[in-house]
């Protein structure tokens, strides 16, 4: 699908350009979320989360201590210290191991955007998922393929993932997260949805490293019980 | 072996009785840690390690806003939420999550030192792990039985483990940590060391819910490629 790509006038502190990813010749105004309009009106928590996850580096790990920015656009984290310390970020200032976590969470404005629609056609494939209105369904399917109901599985362990799973908490925190098949890119192609138990489990490891690593554990148990 | 046990004056706020672990008619002053002398004196931070430990909860998950009590003795835990409150502790007060949390670590003062003698007697037993003096080996081996030289192993992934793991960090965090076979039960018989990755990807499952759990993601994985 061709898309309009105009750009969006925004009030962004660190001078960045936004688009709009509507159809090329739409009618309207522009917008950069236009196939999240349905979710963001019924299921605002969702719809949320899949423009934070896309969009931001997470912050969880440094909200202690040595906190560094907390939740920041991943595209900022492409601009060098120098560029950083002029909107007030000083990265030297950081522990070398957050630094490291923010720099790999770094990815453009494209991927980031790519990320959100591609979130967003994962959902809609979720048992339990609302339906998506045709236009919507049209823009997805015409970036991703055609919807398969109830085809989304956790990325990790390969269950069927839930929509109302969005809605449960374990212990306070979500059920389901955004996951990577490689943790360290951030594009349409290494994105989805896993148990949070799942995510935790794969940590820093790309997926096929993860199902290497739970293989070999498995057999180091059997030969040490047998 | 028999322990002297007598009671060792302490200033614990919490009314707490500490006793004495050395064997029985010994000489010299009654001691609650003595096989950690010679540890406490060469590797300080590992004898440190051991005490913090088998003694006390964690603290890491509630660091943050709703912050109950950081590191506390683990047999404070059993007390009632009256009988906490009277030593300033408002368990009402905290999110339920916390509260969880903390009475799952709870532990008797008993298996509490038990748990730090059974490290310690595991902690000689990895590789590059230092000589025990002839005393402190005859003590822990009488309690849990003779040292194997290098025997240690992850408890999760049955990888040999190095005494030289605790001075390495990734990321800023100890390579390996004290992990439990069933991590709702703090006893001698249910610790060990794992790798911190190993350690997190266990999560709270029990070791054999673990291995179930990753051998249907592997077959599911499997069964999905094939
Ligand atoms: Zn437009
Ligand atoms: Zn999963
Ligand atoms: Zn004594
Ligand atoms: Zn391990």
């Amino acid at each position: 699908m061709e898309l309009c790509l105009k750009v969006i006038p925004n009030r962004s502190k660190y001078a960045q350009i936004k688009r709009c990813y509507c159809e090329k010749g739409h009618d309207g105004r522009c917008e950069e979320f236009p196939y999240l309009k349905h979710l963001a009106h019924h299921f605002k928590q969702v719809a949320n989360k899949i423009k934070r996850d896309a969009t931001k580096t997470t912050g969880a790990a440094w909200k202690s201590e040595n906190a560094g920015p907390n939740r920041i656009d991943r595209w900022v984290m492409l601009l060098s210290d120098e560029e950083l310390e002029q909107y007030g970020i000083k990265m030297m200032a950081l522990k070398q191991t957050v630094v490291a976590k923010l720099r790999e969470k770094a990815a453009s404005y494209e991927d980031c955007m790519a990320v959100a629609a591609k979130l967003t056609w994962i959902v809609y494939q979720m048992l339990d998922a609302p339906e998506a209105p045709e236009n919507i369904k049209k823009h997805l399917e015409a970036c991703f393929g055609k919807f398969q109901a109830g085809a989304t599985k956790c990325i990790v362990c390969k269950m069927p993932l839930s929509f109302r799973s969005f809605s449960q908490a374990k212990r306070g925190r979500a059920k389901i997260e955004t996951a990577h098949m490689n943790p360290r890119i951030h594009n349409a192609n290494n994105v989805g949805f896993a148990h949070r138990e799942c995510n935790i489990a794969q940590g820093d490891k790309t997926l096929d490293e993860f199902y290497t690593w739970i293989a070999q554990i498995l057999e180091r148990v059997q030969s040490s019980t047998s």
